[in-house]
């Protein structure tokens, strides 16, 4: 019988591929009988209660392989085999790559290398925290292989001992343009991975028996399994196979009704799938959140605020969790670290795995926060990508923004942070400038969904609110006002200080200046913007980060459909800094009190 | 005498972080014997003539041991040790993290993790192309063999048996907050990288007759080497060496003066250094470049053009080579490989150590183009944010931008590149919609420095330029234009199509259009943007991409300064896109012709 399954999952793979235009996917009927095998005898899934806390995890970290993952929900009676017919097309839920728009897919595949990482974080999150028996299943293609992120998964699960975590390799030896470096040496992939700390099985990947009992072996593993499968490429289908060295080119490959034939013809099996019993999901403890508040003058960074809020926060929610990537004495986690120790994750210095185990805590329904250097985002930028893509919750922090980071000098300062989260679908970016603000923000963070991302400042500033300010999402604090303001200044986060700043030394002059604080980048206080700007006609706007994609775009894009048009000049980092303490380099980027109250006078001179 | 040389570098070491008003550099204090014997002993390097071809390459890649670094530039008599009194100060080469601000920095490093793949590039360069003789040195720290990047090297560098790279592992078992995971066991870290296909040694780094030995051992290599050495984080300092797994929390570290008499005091030992004898650079041989060009009305993509262009360029110059992470046949960088196999370079699915790769070549002087899918560069954006703090030289190319990739899905759609991208220092950005303006603008990008992107479409597209056009950086072409323009569409890529279509729908109802194709994103045609702006009084920006960071972003920047500002609308990508189409996708995203003909309609009702 698992030997006539994995032939349906290769024609239905075939079907789905052909309704889509395309020619046989190769690399989903290598992998069919390792995903036969594990669904006849080895997943526990219940496919009518994907909500159910006891069911398995199956990711398909190849997610090119979407053919046969829909091919296992046919066989599975998820969903009709007609349904096929709707792969890749305008609208359907089996997309090129799964989505969660499919009920049973925890996590957007198809940026190769970030499966294994997801699902040790979800099984570290079963390990650790929810204490429940589900095992974590990933189909991992051999060609991934070469990605960091991987090994920085090997690295995370072997320390960390998850033997509820196995790993399927496809080692179908032929990447996208060409073979693998190592080929069908899955003796050298055992070697590498087995010196990360897990235990390996080497088998034939199309004998149905020895896959089994690799399974089974797994599962009685002390430590996180890779099942390295040796098979072929468009296995069934001669012409395919042969193709070998060549990739596809030049070879004329059946048509589906061949390849059909010739893979044994349709079928209809239906396999019970073994789903476990229903469990409750956990309810999170809840208490009042006491958030931390500081006195007006005091100076405390907004990272330190951060800090101490996410620590009250895991008083106040059972849920929380943090991942650190051997940073908390830089991004302030320290504080949440030695409160809650239990639920503080150490990633060392793998921001990719960070990020992804904070996506695997997130789909076993943790609240999680991950918080590194800003720059360092840049590091984890694919991995926050596609879970927004994948339409994750995950609240994100990244510490020491800007030049203001001082000395450490630019491969140190978040310069490019905003436009990258900026950038992502339904992110949210919240930038304080003060600590009151920042511990707020921090709570508000974790009232919203998808990709939330926190900028906070190394340096200590001021505090500029009372306890009874409250900062909304897409909100903004106009913190000076009259009724006759010659100009706007824009600023967040630390330039609010050089803002208020130059509105002292302004009004000294005789110049009234309105300043807001757009502690909310986006989304952003369209209203207050263009109030603002039709109320002084001249907007200044302060920012320390490069010019493109930040604060200052946020700004215009707000202002683009104001009846009236402002005068507008934006200050960001124009030169490249060098070290220097963090009010000099305030100065040299120009982002300093004087340079903008220069800039209000040159605004105002027209 | 190494041993004396060991205690002059942490002296000096100390002496420039109490410059810099900091404690004692306990990550420089553990790799002093290192470099002591490196320096004295195997380094080839003329300080007195950075460019030297034959000069081996020293690469920090824990980048924050600097004062250690700077250090070794006393000893070496490179710069005077006075200097060391500007550590980190304002305006000082001495950075807090090295930069090629210093000529005998090949490349700004203090993210963790990328000094050994740009080694790798540099290595691969000397071995394959360069056929010179120098080495490699990479200093790495323990703690950033947790980055993946770190393994991305490794396999490339084993792979390629790059016996002239040598990887110093300052295994001081401490990483920024607490023990690494593996402390000083360095015989897992032996199994780990010798499965990777390394040799390796496995020493005390603090017996420098081991140290040499070690060196001597990697220089007869027939493999590239990692030295293995289990040092003291703080070595010659009791109080650092004890604070142990705490960190530096709570021990009372001695004052400047006391670590100096600590360690042994100061003194003024100058290393000869073994200079390589002086080679001359390598002259590319030129010739003259024939750019491929397409008839008008033909439907070719832009990627193709593209690659036929970048063969085209691989025989008018032989410093051209091509980096690939297994995406040849999508970003068809494949026309290069068949024509130029031997400067073509596959990194396979390791988008990190392709940009690594890349930087390395840069750094030898080759002219250097990476590709990958738009999407993929999500993966490497920290090293090319670090190539691009570092001043070095890079042609960058993603393919398949947009919705318009079709049915793929979202995770292979580059939607926030040019938000990625424009926020790097120097950067430029551009993007074709044509294949003549796509092969002019591959050869443009190469008479430019520092970071350049070169964003292309999957989809064959319409020919619209002749030969005779031109495209210089910085400009834009007016497609449609008339003395009583309605309505000015600004366009990219892709969109510049729909924008057309929608001109001549619009024509057809009495409104008249003026198209700007903005094929430099950045830097932007301001001039004639604001010309439109002004003679049109709307505009209608469309692109395929998020709305937040890119050619919109763009266009309003470039307007800000106008006179008179026009009303605006902007049109991206607004909701996630899942599978369909080109042609559905655009419309789905309401950036195709219709949308954007029903948004001038909007526009001019006011």
């Amino acid at each position: 019988m698992l030997t006539a399954l994995g032939r349906q999952l290769r024609v239905d793979s075939v079907r789905a591929a052909d309704f889509a235009g395309l020619g046989p996917p190769a690399s989903s009927l290598s992998a069919a009988d390792l995903m036969a095998v594990l669904l006849a005898g080895h997943l526990r899934y219940d496919f009518d209660a994907s909500q159910n806390p006891a069911n398995d995890h199956l990711i398909f970290s190849k997610g090119h392989a979407s053919p046969l993952l829909y091919a296992m929900y046919v066989a599975a009676g998820a969903i009709a085999s007609e349904e096929l017919r709707w792969f890749r097309a305008s609208g359907s839920r089996l997309q090129g790559h799964p989505t969660p728009a499919l009920p049973w897919v925890d996590v957007a595949t198809g940026s190769l290398g970030q499966g294994l990482g997801i699902g040790a974080g979800i099984a570290l999150a079963g390990a650790r925290l929810d204490r429940r028996d589900f095992r974590v299943w990933v189909l991992c293609g051999d060609g991934e292989l070469a990605e960091g992120s991987m090994w920085e998964a090997f690295e995370h699960a072997g320390h960390e001992r998850l033997r509820n975590l196995t790993a399927i390799v496809d080692v179908n030896r032929l990447g996208q343009r060409g073979p693998t470096r190592l080929g069908w040496d899955t003796a050298a992939y055992a070697r590498r991975i087995s010196a990360f700390g897990w235990h390996t099985v080497e088998i034939d990947g199309h004998d149905v028996d020895q896959i089994d009992a690799a399974y089974a072996e797994a599962a009685a593993s002390e430590r996180p399994t890779a099942v390295l499968a040796r098979t072929r490429k468009g296995k069934g289908l001669r012409a395919v196979e042969d193709v070998g060295d060549a990739g596809s080119g030049g070879a004329v490959l059946p048509d589906a009704e061949a390849a059909i034939a010739e893979l044994g013809g349709r079928s209809a099996i239906r396999v019970e799938v073994a789903a476990p019993e229903y469990e409750a999901p956990a309810v999170p403890d809840l208490r009042s959140l006491r958030i931390p508040w500081y006195e007006r003058g005091r100076l405390v960074s907004t990272r330190t605020a951060f800090g101490q809020a996410l620590a009250a926060m895991g008083h106040a929610r059972s849920d929380v969790v943090v991942i650190d990537p051997d940073a908390s004495d830089a991004t302030l986690t320290s504080y949440f670290a030695e409160e809650h120790p239990e639920r503080f994750f150490e990633c060392h210095a793998a921001e990719q795995q960070m990020a992804a185990t904070a996506v695997g805590f997130s789909v076993r329904g943790f609240l999680t926060f991950a918080a590194t250097p800003a720059a360092f985002w840049t590091r984890a930028y694919d991995v926050v990508r596609m879970a927004s893509i994948g339409g994750v919750g995950l609240c994100l922090v990244g510490s020491h923004a800007g030049v203001s980071t001082g000395a450490d000098g630019p491969s140190q300062m978040g310069l490019e942070d905003i436009a990258a989260m900026r950038a992502l679908w339904r992110s949210i970016v919240l930038y304080p400038c003060d600590a009151n603000q920042a511990a707020h923000l921090t709570a508000a963070m974790t009232e919203h969904s998808g990709i939330r991302y926190l900028r906070t400042t190394c340096e200590d500033t001021p505090v500029l609110y009372g306890p009874e300010e409250t900062f909304p999402v897409g909100g903004s604090k106009v913190l000076r006002e009259s009724d006759a303001d010659d100009v706007t200044i824009v600023a967040a986060g630390i330039t609010v200080h050089e803002a208020l700043r130059a509105a002292d030394v302004l009004a000294d002059d005789g110049v009234s200046v309105r300043v807001v604080d757009l502690y909310s980048v986006k989304p952003v206080d369209t209203a207050t913007l263009r109030r603002a700007a039709a109320d002084t006609g001249r907007v200044v706007i302060v920012e320390d980060h490069w010019p493109q994609g930040g604060v200052g775009d946020a700004v215009l894009d707000a202002l683009t459909g104001s009846t009236v048009m402002p005068s507008v000049l934006k200050l960001g980092v124009l030169a490249l800094p060098g070290s220097a303490t963090p009010v000099e380099q305030l100065y040299h980027a120009g982002i300093d009190a004087d340079s903008v109250a220069e800039a209000v006078r040159e605004i105002m001179a027209g």
